[in-house]
């Protein structure tokens, strides 16, 4: 079902730093900071040759990640995304296995303009699991 | 300097139920259990159509991931590992760069066989990075 890891997201303290560290110590081809004000944050693409790093930065008030950054002031990875053929029925057979999907369980639409689910990390040893349609 | 992410390690408490997790509620191909004793895990590979995650288990005394879970007791993201042409080369980069490598700086042999070395995270954002020749 699971097709390729679209992304790994990870929550920075600081986003200047963050994307310091990954241009100039690890020479990686790091994006310019874009504002997703829809998603409480600001993100920094990171493009590898077969998938993405984003960068997660609190934008406003209420962001998804700030309650995390409080928890981890260090930063950390915050979730990893997986791409489906077709999110309802992905979702479908998760809840027909078990899993549980967060919020309405509708899909929303997600930072890259598609439908996205998040799945519960208790399901899945601890780590936020995204699925994106592509 | 960085190129692929070859794998995202996921520390797991119950290597079969988050095999099963991810072989039936994820329908990714999931590999058989391969115990690494000279690396104190148990490794099961999930194979995705641009890279890999590793589903972490401790085997025998002093496992490296044995802290990690008794401070995550559901598990979660334990390590992401980017692929480097020369890990020296990489490696005195970084150093340049202030960047902190563990351990004695010296690469040692991972669990694919290659040559790895292990960046602190408190440099990158709360995320342990593994760097491996390929």
């Amino acid at each position: 079902m699971i097709g390729r890891l679209n992304h790994v997201a990870i929550a920075v303290p600081d986003l200047e730093a963050a994307s310091a560290q990954y241009r100039n110590a690890l020479g990686a081809k790091v994006g310019a900071p874009q504002d997703e004000p829809d998603h409480g944050v600001t993100v920094v693409f990171i493009e590898l040759p077969n998938t993405k790093i984003e960068l997660l930065y609190p934008l406003g008030e209420n962001s998804p990640i700030q309650g995390f950054l409080d928890k981890n002031p260090s930063g950390g990875i915050h979730h990893i995304c997986y791409e489906v053929d077709d999110i309802i029925t992905a979702r479908d057979h998760l809840l027909e296995t078990g899993a549980r999907v967060l919020g309405t369980g509708e899909p929303k639409i997600g930072a890259h303009g598609k439908p996205v689910l998040f799945l519960h990390p208790k399901d899945f040893s601890g780590c936020l699991v995204e699925l994106e349609q592509v």
